[in-house]
């Protein structure tokens, strides 16, 4: 086989077989293939698309060149959850705790954050002594004894992924539907769930900036889990502002404790809710989405979703304590309000830039080898369809510089726009792909 | 400037400024650009194209990525010439001491061959002693002097070509008629020359298999000439059968000295007279093609061309003697005659296949490192459109060995197709790109 046909093949617009994808997706890793001859390939991918089978077939090549996670020791069907990521999204905070009190067990890799804010693995160590750095061992015996445990992801998962992202990304070919949803999905593959919700975001905060983008990239990716025999289930929910109220690190690590608690903000329990019964059904506990929900506001109502999230972080060196007690966590010295200068109905948050101001004060990474603060941060006061006065707290800043405050406001103002008509409030939850 | 930007400007249908093309090609030069980013813009370039003024661009910078040679030196207007190759393509041999013996100063880079014979140095070097490793000065004084002389390409010529072909070679990227006509003029603008007049083969035995691809690419190279400020004309000839009736290195030579004596095969006499009545006009010696081809006819019935070439020969080497007695050339121990199996008119030769038998006798180089063999090859005896009887000869084979001869025998006789009723002669020159 010689990648020059296979190159050939696609830019004329054929199909790549299986076994050629196969030897491809092996060479490449091996490093056979030289990485111009892979952006050349993955130009023409670009132009030219890769079907449904092409597309399974790449993402299951990608899921097998690197090491892959054995969960059958784990009792249960194992369900994975994967969100595309966005600002103000805790998501796996409130709800890894929630459904594995409701039996499902949860073993997770997860990742350090690129980004706004850092990933779940820099949020969970708001708590004091939390590791993921766990062996293997550990990590399998955990789900068993207390139903979660996550681990950071390893470097050998899907290694072609890895050395393929990195390729697109200097060659601009990341934007096409099959290569994107490949690419997450053969994570998730190697990463071993037997089942896997989605959470496809869109708007102004997301990678897929439109709802049709969205929806076909859900329908994409639910097309290769089934196709790899996997149930799989997506929803498309809205980023064109941020995810509840906090954005930032500990706040985000409150703001989920607070959800747990039942008391967190209406969108974002409304996401846990709407994830959370999908993830009971993909793991078989519960037969309707009706019964799923009862049984995640009885585990809350019962304080047994914050009890697990407490076993969790005790489990991998984090304190309990902090747990029931989030004012122990990490707090920023600085607390500064931001006033609106206008009145009126908020008719838009441009939800990017205030990831951007959380990257300003600290929160997140520029680069691979940025400290990150945990403290720092911002909790929104009103959100999008908001009617505010003037004067009125839009959001409080968690910072501990001035010059940063200072900077972050002025960025975090020119993000809302205002109108004098009535606005609708967004809808949270735009639609599934089953 | 970063190549990714431009690289999705591309992707994405846009048009790269002058600047753009300037920078991207000096950064690829200089190793700045890495080959894995050209490879993808050279595939997005392969599916959106490049207009006119990005095409002209592209030639210009490549042209001016490596040395370039200062004719300025030789008195009158230089023309070159260059043809797209093909079987049996010994055009510059006659056509050059033709047009030089009618006043036109010559001042040529040549190629050694990949394929099916050598390039024209090769079969220069059919002369014993013959050399094109002469110093520029000895080149331009030689122009000066008697109005012809050939160099070898220098390996820092459009230096960025030469990376970006061996690139496109090996990503699927090389037929896209914007890189095709960059490729070729980019040489032929840093060659120096005042005036271009090509010869773009079409046909089995060419690389622009169709008519209308061969013509789009005449029509895109006279526009990069003329662009270019360069006199530029393009005819477009058929190459679906050798041309003339030899094919190899010695063997050519010796039919490019019976033209110039005028006892040259009818189609190729045609050729280099079209081609060298052009020539004329542009090298401004002539004001009209009957003009031109009066003055061409006299030269070779006055021998003035044929003196030229020996002229030539001598000054680089060689003896003149072997001009005038061409059985001093080197010859192949063994002739055998190919007689048909079949009686007909000849409908098709499969052109490509006459070649690689021309490289089986062993007169062609596989790799860059293969010895040639100059004195084999074949003489046609019959060509499309001719009515042959069964016994007939088809052709003279010339080889060294009994062995290549079966081989070359059996896969030429593959080559040609009979029919029953009569077949046109095949039109030689189809058309002209002004």
């Amino acid at each position: 086989m010689r990648m020059y046909d296979l190159i050939m093949e696609k830019r004329n617009g054929g199909k790549l077989s299986e076994e050629e994808i196969r030897w491809m997706i092996e060479s490449y890793t091996s490093g056979e293939i030289p990485d111009y001859q892979m952006a050349a390939m993955m130009m023409a991918v670009y132009f030219r698309g890769m079907d449904e089978e092409e597309t399974r077939n790449l993402t299951i090549a990608m899921a097998e060149s690197g090491e892959r996670l054995d969960l059958s020791a784990i009792n249960g069907v194992k369900v994975d959850k994967h969100s595309t990521g966005g600002v103000g999204d805790k998501t796996s905070l409130a709800l890894i705790p929630l459904v594995a009190s409701c039996g499902i067990p949860v073993a997770k890799m997860s990742g350090r954050g690129l980004g706004h804010t850092g990933g779940t693995i820099d949020k969970l160590e708001s708590f004091r002594g939390f590791s993921t750095g766990i062996s293997t061992e550990t990590f399998i015996n955990n789900v068993n004894r207390i139903g979660i445990a996550i681990m950071g992801q390893t470097a050998n998962l899907a290694l072609a992924d890895k050395k393929l992202y990195a390729l697109r990304d200097v060659t601009a070919t990341v934007d096409n539907l099959s290569l994107i949803a490949s690419s997450i999905m053969s994570k998730k593959l190697a990463a071993g769930a037997d089942a896997i919700v989605l959470d496809v975001k869109t708007g102004s905060g997301a990678f897929m900036k439109t709802q049709e983008d969205a929806f076909a990239l859900a329908r994409e990716m639910v097309k290769i889990g089934k196709n790899a025999g996997k149930y799989t289930t997506a929803l498309v929910t809205d980023m064109d502002q941020p995810l509840g109220l906090a954005v930032g690190n500990a706040l985000e690590v409150k703001e989920a404790i607070d959800t747990l608690k039942g008391e967190g903000p209406e969108d974002f329990t409304e996401l846990v809710k709407e994830l959370g019964s999908r993830m009971l059904i993909a793991g078989q506990k519960a037969e309707t989405i009706n019964q799923a929900e009862e049984m995640l506001a009885r585990s809350i109502a019962e304080g047994k979703a914050l009890d697990k999230l407490a076993d969790f972080v005790e489990a991998q060196g984090g304190s309990r304590e902090e747990v029931y007690h989030p004012e122990l966590l990490p707090m920023a010295g600085i607390q500064e309000e931001i006033c609106s200068e206008q009145e009126g109905y908020i008719s838009h948050i441009q939800c990017d830039e205030i990831g951007i101001c959380s990257l300003i004060l600290g929160g997140g990474r520029e680069t691979k080898e940025s400290p990150i603060d945990l403290s720092v941060g911002l909790v929104l006061g009103k959100k999008a369809g908001d009617y505010v006065k003037k004067g009125e707290v839009l959001a409080v800043l968690h910072a501990n510089s001035r010059e940063k405050a200072a900077e972050a406001k002025a960025r975090f103002l020119k993000a809302y726009t205002f109108s004098n008509s009535p606005c609708e409030k967004r809808k949270l939850i735009l639609g599934s792909v089953e």
